[in-house]
């Protein structure tokens, strides 16, 4: 497979959110890198030729769920970039150390502050042009007492009706919520797994 | 929730491939970090005072798959540590730019050479111990054309009664293989997804 600065393009005409830096220097020892193919690799890497450390960058987690209350759902509207000011389902990046199903947990927590009881692992979305893998789970939110946390201006428990479809911040936000009122209207929960693509330009 | 190093330990007991090395430079200038939590964060990280840069360090995606061919599963005999010579499903880590999708097939065509259809997500497993989350697909082997790879010592079709359970590598590799006979026989596949913890010692 090519190196992904190939495959993808960079990250270079992006928006300054989505850019990553460029590793210039060993993380270990301070010495400048290089980037190459490492002996039995194949993909460029920041090698360090002075201590021998390969700093690895692979895609991140984004944890989040549906916080539940009978048949009303918990919405967050962004107090951050990318996408201020929309709306949004509690998540953030999965931090070492925890479950997928703690960090959503977390995340609810810190967003909303809100308790809330995972239920199962609902949407999994790869999100390959900005390297992430999105994981949202099923939640039942457990109690009133949810307030807006510091990454957000607002926080709402809305029906399917009051859902605003307009002011969602993500695709995998919109799919998701797709998904589970359609299921809920089934009666049946289906566990979806699939891609989303960057939209053509 | 507590910094990584205090809630789970360091890595310094572990063996040597899961021990990550500690940041100390700065990647992007090549500085001294300090490691403290940064304003609006709750974690520790490798933070650069001379140009602002931080290095936030997340958990692993592990993407794989078991190749099913008729009545048989693919099976890889590891040549690389951890668990050299034991058996395995085709897995690794994921690459920044792919699908979750995308780097299992990947994986099989380097473990095993294997080309491998990808049909459904079938399990997600955390392993928060080693900062990992690992995605077993459900897959056909489209051909008999494989062989082992640069990072196999062998690779072989195997039916259930032929799997050596008391020489697989990985209890992921086990759980997965477990479900996948046990709805094979039940004619329903049903997505899994759940922890695994250190063993305690």
């Amino acid at each position: 497979m090519l190196p992904w600065a190939i495959r993808c393009g960079t990250f270079a005409h992006a928006p300054t959110y989505l850019r990553q830096h460029v590793i210039e220097f060993c993380n270990s020892c301070g010495a400048r890198v290089a980037h190459r193919i490492p002996e039995g690799d194949m993909l460029t890497r920041a090698v360090c030729d002075a201590c021998g450390t390969i700093q690895y960058e692979n895609p991140k987690v984004v944890v989040g769920c549906i916080p539940v209350r009978g048949d009303r759902i918990l919405i967050c509207r962004r107090a951050i970039e990318p996408r201020y000011g929309l709306w949004t389902l509690p998540a953030g990046f999965m931090e070492n150390g925890e479950t997928a199903a703690e960090g959503a947990m977390r995340e609810a927590m810190e967003e909303a502050h809100a308790m809330v009881e995972i239920e199962d692992l609902y949407t999994v979305f790869s999100v390959p042009h900005i390297s992430q893998v999105h994981m949202m789970f099923r939640s039942r939110l457990v109690n009133d007492d949810f307030r807006a946390g510091t990454e957000s201006l607002d926080v709402r428990l809305v029906t399917a009706a009051e859902i605003p479809w307009n002011e969602l911040a993500f695709t995998v936000v919109r799919r998701t919520l797709e998904h589970f009122l359609a299921d809920r209207e089934s009666g049946i929960f289906v566990p979806r797994f699939g891609d989303i693509r960057a939209p053509v330009r």
